[in-house]
């Protein structure tokens, strides 16, 4: 049996009917389908026992001009798009990932989407790979996300590429204070025709996290490598944890706030602010003399003076263990230069799981004297995010200090527990 | 109830009796004793029905002069202390941690050991926090390692600080050519006057590993939280992922070679070399001019540049998702410049799970373009430091390109599997 990719099709298969349109298959034996409901479905060839074109049967869904209804009972949820492999789709062609022509061919292929939500707004202000993501990015995308909250919608969906959405999950944390509703960062690892397109249940968990009660930025991705729950994890808490998973987001140090089914049923975990009346402030203020440095054996205090003479106002260190790092005497020369000039640096641990500590061994206590600032259990890219938005609040060296230390958007997680080792 | 620290005591808890050193205890309801098989027992201090002191009965074994007999009937094995917590005791006065007075000290703390293995040289060649560990340091133990296995000892045991310890077992997989004994290295994360001391345990279950005929090096450290089993973890495939806990060592992109119980255990569950005759050749050149670059949203290319200029051979990035990293035009210049000069760059990804992949995004492409080589599922620290040693060897720019992709110690895996992830 053959099939032309892009046609519509119904075929049985063990009993039951499938409609929709075929999809690439990445071999002989498998043919993949988009179906109507936004699902990929994909059946062993061999298993098929009838099959008949449909014409045009999707075609109207597909016409990326064609506003489709809003039910104006549901919530009203705005979607703001930046690009990334959620909205994105392989060309044919050339096997390479291109945009989606509009925001509406993604949205028409989840038609499930307008059964939860009334999408108030599709905004795309950037149209970026995440790799490239700026810090302009994260100050325009935090202004959009309080400007649709303020204007009375119920949650904002953001659509962001994977590989620094935690970076930006971040940064819109420290971004939007007093934040009274939900805010959903959301993306895919597969693009919206393959087989394994993760991203139209990952889009209607955001979209039940968007009407829900938690008034957090959360990451929602998949729970597992199975089509059945996300989890919607602390915007600070978060981490690309693997390069092609569909579960690659886990919770560190944390808890998720909660699980989700694409069917609706919120399963809480962890504490959360709940949703409540008021207006969102933005504070977009934000330092761009930051950096993330990675501790490894033999690095050289080279870098930190280079950093230092290029003017950098202050440097997130990921160390090794509890937060050390070679300490030899140009390492000491070079962090009392930091330390005079009031460079922020704070240590944070390469292992990611677990909380930094000064005061166990020698190392952390001469470190702590030299002016290094232990950040507790934070996560080395929540640090350098917050440590840039704290720099464009305030230059008093003292302030900046006392701010990086307090938990400002669940940071630090006083309550680590067994369990959320390798969640 | 009230217990001298250091004083030997009996007590009855529970119905069953215990005798052993008092440990100092983290608050005021719990007992720790080190009992004389080196374990150590936390008891609360209201379930104690009887309690006496025994004046001297341990003072011979705590003697650090005093050299134990050995059974040469056991296989020989070699123990080489570097320093480290395994090799530490807290001062009660101060609270820091300092380096114990002979190995003796620790070897007495844990007379099981002699009834596993007939230890035949403690070598002590440096006594370093593993945070300061230099290159020079790797090719010292390497040196010993690849002596003492040629003179004849079935195996090696490298007692080492857990801060860089996966840096040093990925330096001693490279520089150990055609290893053909088992090379176990061990630490701790607690120190032996804890109540949690995890060495003694760690230490049992490295000489059940240095006897066995898994001729590779592993890192030998506990599997879960509780005492019942460590896992044998390829030298280039451990990680440290959590600052405190006991079972902070995970296999990132693998299985471990085994579980093994300090009873002698030993569960298969990868393929290893196993053990054969012949000589351990040792190659210990190392090129020191290798740095570890963390990609993040707006890094700059002065980095690049600054190491270019300071006359760097090789660089590994740790970039996003699948290697990805901010792609402007001072980027690509530097990275230009890079090529034209046979420097070195690798990429791998600060996911960690999973691989890297040049060919699913625009970007990729284009880096794979500028000479960027995608050193597929390799740990970043282990890239670190199998780049040193290859560019120690050739400076056949060609040559050096193919070592590195070539899998000369497992640093890459073939057989990625679902379970493998969050193991």
């Amino acid at each position: 049996m053959k099939f032309k990719i892009g046609s519509n099709v119904k075929v049985k298969s063990k009993g039951t009917e499938y409609s929709g349109e075929v999809l690439p298959s990445t071999d002989n034996e498998t043919l993949f389908l988009k179906l109507e409901n936004g699902y990929n479905v994909g059946l062993a060839i061999k298993s098929i026992s009838s099959s008949s074109s449909l014409k045009s049967a999707k075609k109207s869904s597909k016409n990326p001009k064609k506003q489709e209804k809003q039910n104006p009972k549901l919530p009203k949820i705005s979607i703001i798009t930046t690009g990334g492999t959620i909205a994105s789709k392989v060309e044919y062609k050339t096997g390479a990932v291109a945009p989606l022509e509009s925001p509406q061919e993604l949205l028409s292929s989840v038609p499930q989407l307008k059964k939860k939500i009334n999408i108030a707004d599709v905004i795309s202000p950037i149209s970026i790979l995440s790799e490239n993501v700026t810090f302009e990015d994260w100050q325009k995308l935090a202004e959009f996300v309080a400007r649709e909250l303020n204007e009375g919608k119920e949650g904002v969906i953001v659509l962001h590429g994977t590989d620094t959405m935690h970076y930006t999950s971040a940064a819109l944390s420290f971004m939007l204070e007093n934040l009274n509703k939900p805010v959903a960062i959301v993306g895919s690892q597969r693009s919206s025709d393959r087989g394994s397109f993760d991203g139209a249940e990952n889009l209607l968990c955001a979209a039940e996290y968007a009407k829900s009660d938690i008034a957090e930025v959360s990451v929602i991705m998949h729970a597992s490598s199975s089509d059945n729950k996300c989890l919607a994890i602390p915007g600070t808490k978060a981490r690309k944890m693997h390069t092609t998973r569909r579960d690659a987001f886990r919770p560190i140090n944390s808890f998720p706030f909660a699980e989700i089914t694409p069917a609706g049923k919120i399963t809480k975990i962890f504490d959360y602010n709940k949703k409540s009346k008021g207006k969102v402030n933005v504070n977009i203020s934000f330092e761009p003399k930051i950096a993330l440095i990675k501790i490894h054996p033999e690095i050289s205090a080279d870098i930190l003076n280079f950093y230092i003479d290029k003017g950098f106002k202050g440097i997130i260190f990921e160390g090794t263990g509890m937060g050390h790092m070679p300490l030899n005497d140009s390492w000491k020369s070079a962090l009392r230069i930091a330390k005079r000039r009031n460079i922020f640096i704070g240590m944070t641990s390469q292992c990611l799981y677990g909380t930094t500590n000064p005061n166990v061994y020698q190392t952390g206590r001469e470190l702590e004297e030299l002016g290094i600032v232990y950040l507790k259990d934070i996560l080395p890219e929540t640090a350098f995010v917050k440590l840039g938005c704290i720099l464009g609040r305030t230059n008093n060296f003292v302030k900046v200090k006392e701010l990086m230390l307090q938990n400002l958007k669940g940071e630090f997680n006083s309550r680590l527990t067994k369990s959320q080792y390798l969640y």
